[in-house]
């Protein structure tokens, strides 16, 4: 089952070097999720051949330019491009009064449904679940209100033996009680066994994002043993004065972070206008964790 | 002196086929004015080599997306790049609460002047003006309030001609009466002659944008005689209903327009996303009007 996070953006405040504001794409087994929607993304989209209208909840961090500046451009697009299906959008309550002033002097009217959830940027809380995946919003600490993403992979339920099963005469009923590890008797007091007659199913994975914050605070522990993190390192440790100033993070600080919630690999973002080579971020991050890998745009990153 | 157009945007709606939302550059002798800023004009200045602080007057034309939805991103970066100088902002009135919202949340203080100007879509007015430029916005007729802009170079004075002058004895405080086309007579009964000792300065030039508009309005009279007029064109003409249904143009009535109004050259623009090649448009407004372009982005047209 496809679990991958696309880069669109991994530039900080401003645009530069052919780096765009932030945004991600993160492909579900075909469920299209958007994180970040700086300016430019609708175009970062379209380069990298994502179709939009296949984008089912949008997911904003917060309200800094460079995180949501081409909202109200994709919402239009996405008009003009004939959506009907719905769209949820989760993010800081004001969000929904600055796209509305856009869309009424616009005098636009959506054809689609934008389905608005407000985000809690002082605790942790579930804003999303179907029965294949689970996401949670955590505050980060940043100048304004904001949060980071989990996105858990529910746990499956085990699955079938075929060729243990096809050959006993067994209920079908049993099916569903023996993927739940539950173990069946039938009527002339034969026992199927789930262990024998079941496996389990992988591991669900996880995949956290966090931009904008300063390293190390409450939100660790939303972001516990992680697959794939991705942390903001704005800055290398050289400049932490100014990481503190900004409420930013730097490389070596995101790799500690990675180390400290047990994180399986981490993904570096949010460069700085002031770094054009990204491999001395890299480098220092490596000096703390091992697993992990510049964010590049347009590369698929699996979880 | 330079008095030259660049194309940033020349597309309609969306992005596509890479080409981008409106806007574009006028350098009139080094003032650099930016007329509409559709998402990712900050990218696009930076690719075309236009820094952007160096931007005095920004001119936008209505309040659909496509035409201003890059310039929260634009403002907050010449505030990153250490902006100080006073920047005019002319537009719908309804385009500074947009603004102040955005930074509100943003929890930013521009360290410059924002000093904005409301522009009347009801009836032309002149909106700028100094020593060399005038500058007048005039009704369009859309679907929401839309001004074109109108910039004329100020007449120059005559100019002295230099070996004509540089022999005579005669008192440097006639040398601007002369430029005024003023005769002067010194105390000996010496009559200076302005038709002799001066020659015309240049015919003043003039650029003209209209867009989005139906065609054939009031406005022009606004545009009457321009040297170079940009009009949109956002479909050819098989798509006139179209066109009348959302308030656009067809490429063929940009064309008449222009010859209605004795313009000396035309640059299309604001192409509909179902044209991947813009030579038909080009070829449909050359049947009613010689002296016409196609706009291409990172093009300098020369007024």
């Amino acid at each position: 089952m496809k679990f991958e996070v696309l880069i669109l953006g991994n530039s900080s405040a401003t645009p530069i070097f052919e780096r765009h504001p932030t945004a991600q794409i993160i492909n579900f087994n075909e469920q299209i999720f958007l994180v970040d929607c700086g300016e430019g993304t609708q175009m970062q989209l379209s380069r990298f051949g994502i179709k939009s209208n296949k984008i089912s909840h949008i997911f904003i961090s917060h309200l800094h330019g460079d995180h949501y500046l081409g909202l109200v451009g994709l919402l239009s697009s996405m008009n003009l491009h004939g959506r009907y299906s719905d769209l949820h959008l989760y993010g800081p309550a004001p969000l929904i009064e600055i796209i509305n002033l856009q869309l009424k002097y616009s005098e636009t009217t959506l054809q689609y449904n934008l389905i608005f959830h407000p985000t809690n940027s002082e605790a942790e809380e579930l804003i999303f679940e179907n029965n294949s995946i689970r996401v949670t919003a955590f505050p980060l600490k940043h100048r304004v209100p904001t949060t980071g993403f989990r996105f858990d992979e529910i746990q499956r339920p085990r699955a079938l033996i075929r060729e243990r099963i096809e050959h006993l005469n067994m209920p079908t009923v049993f099916f569903s009680r023996l993927k739940r590890g539950m173990d069946c008797v039938d009527l002339d007091g034969t026992v199927y066994r789930a262990e024998e007659l079941t496996k389990p199913a992988p591991v669900p994975r996880s995949y956290a994002y966090c931009s904008d914050t300063r390293a190390f605070d409450a939100y660790v522990s939303s972001i516990q043993g992680v697959d794939l993190l991705y942390h903001e390192s704005t800055f290398m440790h050289d400049m932490i004065g100014r990481a503190i100033d900004t409420l930013h993070s730097t490389s070596l600080e995101a790799a500690q972070v990675a180390k400290q919630v047990g994180a399986k690999r981490l993904l570096l973002g949010h460069y700085s206008a002031r770094y054009r080579e990204l491999i001395p971020l890299l480098e220092e991050a490596q000096l703390e964790f091992v697993n992990v890998e510049l964010s590049l745009e347009g590369k698929w990153y699996k979880v």
